[in-house]
């Protein structure tokens, strides 16, 4: 299970009223909600411009599998960080792997992870994941980071 | 106070868990999902065919004011209707008048209204509804039917 | 129409993209999510404790009624604050009205009115806005606020 | 991967608007909500009242994992169905495989499953799946349950 020091990136959130169900805390969908969220400030963060490279390339990331394992409730109105990490670049796919920590927490509340494969858009098959991208998660987790290509 | 039998058109739901909040009860932001989705409904009753429409002419409708008036509550689980009727087609402009029911009541739990304006998506300037959906409107809703327009 | 100076509190957003449509604009239920969200933003820099007001005095306000108007679409990523302000509180009613404003922008995107009434969770009858929750708001908004009950 | 005849239960959903993004297609997160919609009208099919059994022994499921696959987007106004199924049942635990297939479709959407873990409200701990839901599932599911549990 990922400690809060695992991530080197975090981003902030307080649960919105629209957020919680019958028993006051987060429904299970909006978990997805903050993981995507929260990889979007991700990328922003590593200075990746994710709609100048669609455009530029004709490629996209397709999101193909999304895990979440909910391990404490998150109630309204708490404030909490989506924590944000890239531990594996394969050829064409990344590894998001996210956790959930409530302020100030080390441990989790939940964990989960998202797998995006790159795509051509007019052939539908998997290209490499693009250089740029691949130097700047390499500059923010180091050796935490697995490169499963040459390089 | 629409009562549900000045809709001649309404379309089911069954309140989501997703849908309710802290207090067992749909969250208000839902209801515009509800009046949206029962608006796209009617629409397809009618026989129109919106996004045929859009291709064809590059006008699209905006909408322009939404209305909420929260009567009694929806509860999870719950079955019911949303009923969709046009009272009034201006140059430019569709009213929608919403009404929610509960299944089998008669008096709303809800009732609201969307506008519309027919806009040229080059220009931005609002243009005229088109003359095919204000014959199907016309079939439907007949004499109860105000029009803005010589016609 | 509010200009963004009409609002002493506003409270700031990005938007996600689980909440655009297919047009690559905020889908119009999420502006009630944003109004509600900013509300209790609002009540929070005022320091009234809403949970701890409904617990002590078995009072709770009920939504009444959602205004929206549309004016210009917010899209992906765009930073946004929502005003708000009470520009009346009546003998059981609050009032808050909304504008939605895009980063660094006078003029609104979207404005909008959400009409509270606080109700005896036993009888179901309206009661007075409690003293407190008065008091801070003439606090805030000082002469903007036009209060119908004597005082 | 499952197909469409895996599953002796299925429930029918139309896209709507609220629910795709900015691609036309459906956003991740209501992957999740059309997976907890279908379980609950799983659980009407068979015939469990939810709601009787946690006021009756104070125990309540729990949701601890959720995983999606996404093989093929859904498109906006598209009908698909989803189909649950339970393929195993632990002393506290229900996994619930999941397949959301296009109308009259024979090869899945996306696939996914759900797991949910009976637990006492007062202690927190994990306590056995309700006999009667146990024979429930068994009647529909038959000899393509796993029972991990003398029985």
């Amino acid at each position: 299970m990922s400690e809060r020091s695992a991530f080197r990136f975090a981003h902030p959130f307080r649960v919105r009223y629209a957020e919680i169900d019958g028993q006051g805390i987060v429904f299970n969908a909006h978990y997805l909600t903050y993981y995507d969220t929260a990889i979007t400030e991700y990328l922003r963060h590593l200075g990746f411009d994710y709609e100048a490279e669609v455009k530029q390339t004709g490629d996209d990331f397709h999101l193909v599998k999304s895990t979440v394992e909910y391990l404490a409730p998150i109630r309204f109105d708490e404030e909490f960080e989506v924590g944000v990490r890239v531990p594996r670049i394969g050829r064409s796919s990344l590894i998001f792997e996210l956790g959930i920590f409530g302020k100030g927490e080390t441990r989790p509340r939940a964990t989960g992870e998202n797998i995006w494969v790159n795509t051509n858009q007019t052939t539908h098959r998997p290209v490499p994941v693009p250089d740029q991208l691949v130097e700047l998660i390499r500059g923010l987790e180091d050796e935490a980071l697995e490169l499963a290509r040459p390089g």
